[in-house]
Formats: C-alpha cells, structure tokens, sequence
C-alpha cells in the first residue's frame, strides 16, 4: 500500500522533561505509535532547571519503561528543539495537551517552532481524561511527602522515585 | 521503508460544517496530508442548524477547493462521527485548534469520541496564527455586509459568496 | 454534637435543567448530601428553551432516580432562583463546576445572586474527572444519533432517552 | 432538628498560605462558617519558599485576625493536605475560587486530593467580586514600595506588614 | 498645546447592543471620554437578532442617558463597524473588556477590523470590577422575573425596562 | 480643534521591563503614538528579578529604537507604577494584551491601579496577531541557543544579544 511520499519514513520527536515520566505520557506515547512510523521520546536537557532527575537518569528510566514499544527511541537533545527536530529528520513534534494552562504556552512554542521551521508541524494528542490533572511535578511532591504514587506511574518509576526520596532524605 | 503496521494505509478524518471552508482549513489540510496516507474531508450534515451552503453545495465546493491533493477525499456523514470513522476504518479524526474557545468543546468531543470508541485518536493541528481568529460564520457575516473576503478564502469560495448574496438578497 | 447555629436545618438548592440527570449531575448530589441537612434539586422552568422532556417529566425522572437519598427533595422553580432559595429558607446554592466553559456563566451567576441576596451562599462542587467533560445536551445528541448513553447516564434515564427518541421519530 | 448524620461534626479545612491573610480570605471564612460545625485554617508549611512572613507569624496573625469566630480554629500542618484533613477528620477542604488563573490548578490539586483520599469533598467558596483579584503577593509587594493596603488586609495585619517591611529596610 | 497631529479631532466609537445600557456601558464611557475628543456612542442595528427594545428606542434611551457628556453623540449603524468607523473618521473603537468569555470574541473581531481597516486601533478599557459580570442580557432576564435592577442601570433604564416587561405581559 | 480639556496634555505610560523590546512592543508603541499626545514608555527596575539586559541597557536600547517617535519618551522607575504615573500627570497607563495568559494577570494590575489611583485609566492595545504568541524571554532563550531572532526584533536589538550572548558565553 503506497501513500503520496511512500519511500519516506515518518518520524516525529516526542519532547519533554520527563521527571519523571506518568502514564500521561506513557498515553500519549500509546497513540502516537499508531500515527507514526518511529517515534523519538527525547529528554530535554536543562542546564538551569534542577531536576529530581540527571538527563542520563531519566533517559534510562524512559528506555526501561518504552522497551515494550518497537518504533520508539529514546534520547535527549540540548539545542532549540526545531535543530534537534532537523537533525533528526522528524515530519512532526508530538505534544500532549491536557489542560488549558498548557494551552497557550504550547501555541506559542508551537508557532515559535513554525516560524524557525516551517515543515515541521506540531501535532497535539490528548491523554485520557483520568490524566488531565496529572503532571510530573506533582508526582514529585506527593512523593517527597511520602504518598502513594502507584496510580500515577508505572512500577519501574515508583520504585526510581523510592529510592531518589530516600537518598534525598540521606543527604540532608 | 516498512513501519510498525506496514500493511496498514492510515487514514484521517478531517469532519466540519465547512460553510465555507477558509484559509484556516486549508492549512490544517496542508499539514494533514504529510503525516496521514489518506485525508477524508468529510462534512457534517446538520439537519437543525440552516448552513449558508447545502451540505451538496459545500461538498461541491470542496472537491473544487481540494482538488490538487492526491490523497484527500470529500465526504459527508450524518451519523455520529465515530461511527463514520469507523465506518471508513480511520486511525485518526482531525481538528484544528485554534484558540482557547474551541478548546473545551473540542475536549469534550475528543473525550467522548474516544470514550465510545477508544482505537480512534483524535489528532489537533494547529493553523498558521494568522487564521487563528478566522472562522466561516466571520467570513459569511462579512460577505453578507458586502465586505472583502479575499483575505479569508480561496477564489472559487469568494465567487461562490458573492453568487449566494446576491441570490439572498433577491430573495427577500 | 451542636455547632454554632445548632437549631437550623441547613439547606441547599442544586438547580438544574436536568434535560436530562447524567452521572455527573449525580456525582456531585453524592457529595452535597454529605454536607446539607437538605438537598432540594430543583428543576428551572425555562417557557422560552425547548427542553427534550417536559418539567414535568423531569420532576418525575429526578423522583425516580434520587429516591434513595433520605434528605434529598426534587422540585421546580419559575422564578429568580435566588427568590426561591429564599422561599426555600436555603443557605447555600450548589454548582457543579467542571470546566473553565462553566466557570465564568457561574461567577456571573454566584455574582448577581449575591447582590440580590447577599446570604445565600453559592457552593461549587467538582464532579468526578471522569465526568469533566459530560454534559445533557451531548448526551441527547448522542441518544437522537442511537449512540450508546449507558456510560453516561443512569439505566431509568437510558430507557427514558430510548421511549422519546422512538416518539420523536414516530412524530417526524 | 436532625440530618443524616446527626452526630457527626462536619469539619472543614480552609488551607493557604496565608502570608498575610486577605479581605479575601476572610470573605471565604465568613461564609464557611455558615456552611460547617468547624472550619480549621490551616497554614502551609512549606519548606522550600521563603515567605514574608514565618509559619509561626502566620498562625499568630490569623489567631488574632480570627479571634471573634466560635468555631474556627488556626493551626498549620507540613504533610499531604489530605493526610492531615484524615487526621483531623475533616469532611471538607475549602477552597476560594476568585479568577480562571486560580481554576486549573485547584482542580488539579482537587482531583488528585480525590485520588488519594476520596471521601474528602473539595468545596469552593466564591469570594467577593470586589476582592476577586486580590492576592497576598500583591498585597506584599504594595507593601514593600510604601503604599496604602488598608483597603486589601485587616488592620492588624496592615500594622504587621508595616513593622516587617520596616524590620526587611533595617536588615538590608 | 499641541501634540503631533494638533489639527486633527480624535474620535472614537463606542459600538454595542446597549439593549439596555447598563453601568457598566457608563463605566466605560466616563474613562473614554477623557481620553477621546469625541466618542460615537453606536447601537448596532442587527436584523437577525430580536432585541427587546428596538433601535430607535435604544437610540433615544442612550440619548437620555448620556446627556450630560458634552463630547458623546449617540447614533446607529447597520453595515460593517470598521465601514461605519472610516464614514465617522474614527482613529479608535473602544470595547468593555470584562472577563475571559469576552476576550477571544473582541479580539477576532480586533483582528478582523485590523485586517479590514489597518489604520483603525481597538481600545479596550475595562469597567469597575463591581461591573465584571454585568450585562445586559442578565438584566433584562432580572426585569423579566420582576427583581430589582437598580444597582444595575440608571433610573430611567429602570423605568423604561419596568413599562417595557409591563408591555410584554400585557400583550400575552 | 478643541476638545472638552483642551488646555491639557494627554499622557500615557507604557510600562514594561523590555528585556528586551520585540515588535510586538513596537506595534503598541506604534498605535499608542496616535491615540496619546506623548507615551512613556517606562522601564520597570525591578531589583529581585535578574535580567538579560541591566536597567541602564534597556533605556540605552529603547532610545536607539524608538528616536524617530517624535512623542516617546523612555524612562525607568522604580516605585509602584501609579505613583510614577502621578507624578508624570499620566491620564492612562497603555498594556499589550496578546493572550489570554496575559489576561488575568493584567486585570489584577489594572483594578489595583484603579483602586490606588482612581484617575488613571488602563488602556489596553492589542499587536498585530503575527506578535500574539511574542515574548522577550522567548526571544532571549533562542538567542542563548543561538537561534534567528531577526522576525521577532528589530536589528539593533539582535545586535545587542548577540553581544550579550557572547559576553555570556565568555565569562562561563
């Protein structure tokens, strides 16, 4: 079965910080495996920002969690994401919209990103409702407290996300 | 160049009023058809509401409009939409997404969309920001007034405008 | 135990078009009996909108579906609201509030009631995520489509939607 | 006169921050007390920002702010918000719900309150409009740079901000 | 004094519904006034829509209304606004920006006017936030009931709203 | 050509940390420049936040920018805004309003204004939609990545960042 550009793969870059990734995400990566034909979940690599995990950190955890997925890579980028997105030959970048806080900020990189590179078109997915309100930050701070995690990550991350607290609390 | 499910020719539904379509359209046309196989652009017949067009004349204005796609078809349905997409074996429905007042209704619907039936992802592409605040019932009040729409719509859809103005005015 | 105003039965109003009850409607009851001594649901009469079902079907489906609260009442209003709650001797109105779309339409609400009258308090509760996003109006689009309501509204309200679909069809 | 449940006491909690409370926040306290046996204000203990005023300060402010309302008490808490609402029985937590911008995120953290402890009602609480875009941090900053508060705080509180903003000039 | 263009009147209109002018309309005018040299104070005459007084009528309350602004006239348009502002030699259209709910639709109409007529800058002023909710339509379903709308509109809106309800329920 | 007061200059204060001015800025300044006899256009010295571009830069590089404005005037202040407005007799303070994010965040300023200095009057312009999603933290973070700017400030701005940025890069 052939399409219009049937001799070109179709890859679209999945950016995020990840820390550390919920199944918000892991929805999303769920759909976008469906659309397109590889998909490269890259973490983005902060230098001012103060992660409650390194880039290599969450890169591993993310390979752990996606090993399932076949067209999914995983890597981390420390560039404007639409050179990121070139170098790596990407049609698309894939965003998760899931509230209208998130809104305005993803037009504005999402035209920003147009504007720097015209053919690379964002396309927004929308998790499942039941992850609307979930986001990686929260996921921290329940943790730090000592709360259940384990509806809002996968086994691999609460058990990552055990440790970190524990060795947090050692260091203080 | 093999994907995931090489086998498989994904297709999108793009449904809306399209009365008329806009250069807002158009540009989520432009975008859709590089990451799906096949595009169906497919308008709702809604029988309560009373269209500028016949849902014959917006198809008729479509195919017009679209022709130099290769892998976009016009359609319209009246049924529900999940059913259609089903009907015609789409992974994907479309939306563009444009400001924030679209984006609860289009939650919702995503939301209930994939709640009766969960294999269909509802994909949101975003149009160039100068559409952002274009929509058909601006373009029909201002053709109404006798403004200019060059701006707004492609040729054959200005033509066709200014036909139904001037059989509306007749008509009174 | 006493509180302050110990000999005064606190009483809510939730109003409501209720065209017809959803689960989401039903959520947010589960919550405010919690909370009230009282909870009349009381449907608005509304001569200019042209609801699915008739007050007094609506009455009658509310009666049937909430008959399991002990210290819920259904009932119905023609006039301000805030002049029935002070018919009512009602301390608070009760809001689901689930979406920004809602968020203003209230605040304008709660607003004006609290100038007309300034001690009844309006309440706001959330309905379940799962619900963020039902409303009646999608519920008998779906219904009039043959759509599958059972996720969405109660199995008394399901065969309701079933009889007067068939009589609207019947009437065409 | 009895409810349901008679012999409960239904507590709520009012938690903030509260550095320092508002005419806002105590327009919230006013009407929950109508609402609920008890209202506990309980100040956020948060570690990692640096508040104007300390958690101690806080509760002594509020204590004296608060003093002409039978059943209210002040107390602050540095855990899950809904542990501590388990601990202390609470049926409620309330929230003031002033602007769009306040929306999203108290759902957010309404949802997940839910999760973690689902007989737990969030219950939002309107203040008035004319304190609809008042917050502590403007009040802060008013303060610093010598203007008039004392159509936004209690005097008290003014007085206090007076001899902080004095005691941050001397320190600096 | 002079400023740059000294010989050149400014003008502004003030374009609205005014079915009926409420305070928050007056709110609006009292700061444009001291900014403008002249502000048109413009009723739109819209055919499809069924107010409840009619243009003339609006026009002659608006007059009544605002009598006592020596640099406000008061008029009608039934064509384009940016049209009828280019006939007027208007520099400005002002637009009451209230709440969230008004601002996608004032800026796609900011938008289009630019579009349609470059030189033309909408001005948006904010009324009193006692006047965030108000609006007309609210007042006249307060009218309807037969609730007080005095803290809403000025006396003679009052009355004319009180013989206008009394008209409507006599010709029942 | 007279108008009501005649005799007085209308003065607007343009605020703003400006760190740096974008086009979006330049496209209010250059509506505000019509509508006002001379625009301040103020930067905001703000000693806790720490900026690209120092204070005395951000005067330097908006006077280079907006000589050719015959009414503008650049200054910097470092008081609350509407003592500053008061002591330069403004009539208006002028604010960008590009998005809804904006908004609220606004309002809050404007109605805080208003209460402390009833007389000055918030003005709210919006910029051409190609500005809409525009910001100066946007344009300093492509600029650290050493992305174009050129379509987002004018050139002697993309000068001064380059030289920022490398002076940045420097002293690493």
């Amino acid at each position: 079965m052939l399409r219009g550009n049937h001799n070109v793969k179709r890859i679209a870059i999945y950016p995020g910080t990840f820390d550390p990734i919920t199944y918000g995400h892991l929805d999303v990566i769920d759909r976008a495996v469906e659309i397109f034909d590889e998909v490269i979940v890259a973490v983005a690599h902060n230098s001012s920002k103060q992660p409650m995990f390194s880039t290599q950190e969450r890169v591993k955890l993310l390979k752990d969690t996606l090993k399932k997925y076949k067209n999914v890579k995983v890597d981390y980028f420390d560039m404007l994401l639409v050179e990121y997105a070139r170098e790596k030959k990407a049609a698309a970048i894939i965003r998760g919209l899931r509230a209208i806080s998130d809104f305005e900020y993803e037009f504005q990189m999402a035209l920003t990103n147009r504007k720097l590179a015209d053919r690379i078109t964002t396309v927004f997915l929308m998790p499942h409702e039941k992850y609307t309100y979930l986001n990686s930050s929260l996921v921290r701070e329940i943790a730090l407290f000592g709360g259940r995690v384990s509806g809002f990550v996968p086994p691999n991350i609460r058990k990552a996300l055990k440790r970190k607290v524990q060795s947090i609390r050692n260091n203080r």
